[in-house]
């Protein structure tokens, strides 16, 4: 306390820094401990996934796993934890299984999509349609779709900035609605991912309006590949049986933290990352790792001293299932000044590159960032940053936002599947990113700059 | 027809070379043939893995694997195509579910080890005793023991030669027995496997004279290490089911093909892989490309013209469950002359070295081996030759046997495993191994020693 007065009277007398008690980080020294030494994100995470395993949005353990974040969270230190809840529908898997029927009599390995139908307790039995690419689908006509067991497959490859997702994703998202508009008496995907395990890749599908769900799985990538080379040998038949369960809503919630900073007029840094995951495995990269390294590099701030914006860490549930988490914090939290939100939701393998879209004023602090970062191999890029799903709501309100841009090389091998376990982290880059996260942060809320809004992006 | 009898009308004015009609191979040029051209080691890899799928002995699916391989060979040209049966007892997965309870409730992957007992309809819950390794369940008292769930780790590494397989899988085949014997109410092992996928391996447990089966099954190493960090925490309490059920006794059979030698008195080649599967995955590495690369080579050199020896290709039933197929054909070709015997049970990937155990007449064998094989990356060992499962019983009887090793490095990331599908088959290494036994085939079928026996090393 001695020290940062000390160093606020003497930041009083200068004019190029504001006159409140913020400290002086020494922003190199800070990354290269966070980069040496962390073991709080790796103690986050393996808490997390160990205590208390997979947590899916609005079920016993999710809300086991809120208990857990805010022992956690008071124990560092931080200020005013708390949970918020709101309100959201459940969805519960139930059994699924597929078999081949036929001369190739043989089992599939599979996994229902988030807001799948059901086939009811009986199954369906019914020829394959088989569609190369979503946009075959789209191009069929009704009555090659209608009664059938559709399989949608595509040709995604693993890539740096994972943007092969949203391309080949709209087979999970969008397929199974546009079959069902079509007749269809259930849907499978190839998985959305780029792993050869017999790992089905699960993930929240919507219906248009209006649509009556049906049936949705998806296929690991040897059963969809197994699939297409029964295909080759003449029609197929299948037999499913899906039967997850709608239950009504139920009570969810945010938790969240302050490290609450000097000035208040400065605005909020947000960051943060999800603390539901889905229900196969122990979500460790989706998105233990993302709540833990945000949380390490806020408490390394805390712990370096006053920051003058304070840092909002939040842990945001029902990040999976639909969002809701960050739609709920936008809306509870419209009447505060955000002036920069990011969110770490792709893993813990290396930040290679970073993109702002910082209010010209604000320019010179990704100046500083660029400088900071390419120490530990981090470059700016040419791009916009774009947030992700939980602080999109907040960004698009006109709030400048911040992307690391993490690799994503191995991200979709273990995305949304039972083998998203903690052994898929590796402790060096899960460092890499907490001293990437703790500089981006000793910049951002100690920037002399006012952080002005930029346009906001209302869908 | 011509071109050998014309060789064979040269050769029988040689005192060096026998008087029959055997073809002279051009070996290097059969090897490299196969090298850069061979599909049909894939093709009946393909076909099996996809046309059938799991074939876990005496089950439905492995009749059809039999009918299957039986029209393959006929059509392939071999001779004398048949099955041969035998009975052997059966055992079938049921359900297997494993729980954490109480404060860190989460479920756990597992799969029985063949032969496990059943927990019954209603499960079991206890509390877990946890053994870092087998002998330390050796060394635990009774009490220790008793009632508990026991749950045996080890440390199994991948090796190029696969040894640490047989060191670490005591886990698996023993200590369900010592468990049972201690008083147990049931077992899980960490998998004997080399993954960190959610997969677990199976494989079969025995149980000693007098010991009554208890559940037993293997967690995949994500869930095995789970429970180990659970265990750090505090003690853990683990709910199971596991219904497997033995279903008294079916029949099964070896599927034996002929390319007949020119020379009935030099005696017979015997190769072979397993043609049953585990009934995870669809058995690509284990093993139908073992009897994909074994028939492969035999049909090359068919098509080369006659051999000296009869080349005997075996696609052996119920290797996976005890080697009952083995067995059966060592007892009932007891009469038969065999002067060599080699299986494939190994995967893929590529061979490395070479070992035998020729007796003295016939080490010029090795040397032309050696000769043949070095160019395609593979070394003589100075080990000896010691087959597998299903050519033991016939090598313990004193007939010489040939090893053509493979990496291991990959192999028991797959094995026994849902993840044993064909995309686990790398057509290149798949290839190298067909160009290698080709080539040895081409050396020993028509090598003009005499191969006699080596010591019986009945057990």
């Amino acid at each position: 306390m001695t020290k940062r007065l000390l160093l606020a009277a003497s930041a009083a007398l200068a004019l190029s820094v504001p006159a409140f008690a913020q400290t002086a980080y020494d922003v190199p020294a800070l990354r290269d401990a966070a980069l040496n030494g962390d073991t709080l994100a790796w103690d986050i995470t393996e808490g997390l996934t160990t205590e208390i395993g997979q947590r899916l949005a609005a079920t016993e353990a999710e809300g086991r796993a809120r208990a857990w974040a805010v022992k956690k969270l008071t124990a560092l230190g931080f200020k005013n934890v708390h949970i918020e809840t709101y309100k959201m529908p459940v969805w519960v898997r139930g059994e699924e299984k597929a078999e081949v029927v036929g001369p190739s009599a043989q089992k599939l390995t599979i996994a229902a999509l988030g807001n799948s139908g059901s086939t009811g307790p009986k199954g369906v039995e019914a020829d394959v349609a088989y569609f190369p690419t979503l946009a075959d689908l789209q191009a069929a006509p009704a009555e090659a779709v209608k009664g059938k067991i559709v399989f949608i497959s595509h040709a995604m490859t693993a890539t740096q900035d994972g943007s092969q997702y949203g391309v080949f994703g709209g087979a999970r998202r969008a397929g199974p609605s546009l079959a069902a508009t079509k007749g269809a008496a259930a849907v499978l995907i190839r998985s959305i991912g780029t792993d050869y395990h017999r790992n089905p890749h699960t993930g929240v599908t919507s219906w248009a309006d209006g649509v009556k769900p049906i049936a949705a799985a998806a296929l690991s990538l040897p059963d969809a590949e197994q699939l297409e080379r029964l295909f080759k040998r003449g029609p197929v038949r299948l037999k499913l049986l899906v039967t997850p369960q709608f239950k009504g809503e139920a009570e969810l919630g945010n938790v969240i933290a302050d490290v609450p900073g000097s000035d208040p007029s400065a605005g909020i840094v947000l960051i943060g990352g999800h603390l539901d995951s889905w229900d196969l495995g122990t979500g460790a990269i989706d998105d233990a790792s993302g709540v833990a390294i945000t949380t390490a590099a806020a408490k390394h701030i805390m712990d370096a001293g006053q920051p003058r914006r304070t840092i909002r860490v939040v842990w945001f549930g029902a990040e999976e299932v639909g969002g809701f988490g960050g739609e709920a914090y936008a809306k509870a939290h419209a009447n505060e000044r955000h002036v920069l939100a990011t969110e770490l939701d792709f893993g813990a393998d290396r930040v290679w590159n970073f993109e702002t879209n910082l209010p010209d004023s604000a320019k010179a602090i990704a100046d500083r960032l660029a400088t900071a970062l390419a120490p530990i191999g981090i470059a700016r890029s040419r791009g916009a940053a774009h947030g992700g799903t939980d602080v999109g709501p907040v960004l698009r309100n006109g709030v400048a936002g911040i992307d690391l841009s993490q690799s994503g090389l191995r991200y979709f091998d273990y995305h949304h599947t039972p083998d998203d376990t903690l052994d898929k982290i590796d402790p060096v880059q899960l460092r890499q990113n907490v001293a990437a996260w703790t500089a981006m942060l000793a910049i951002v809320a100690n920037a002399p700059e006012d952080i002005g809004s930029v346009p906001a992006t209302h869908e």
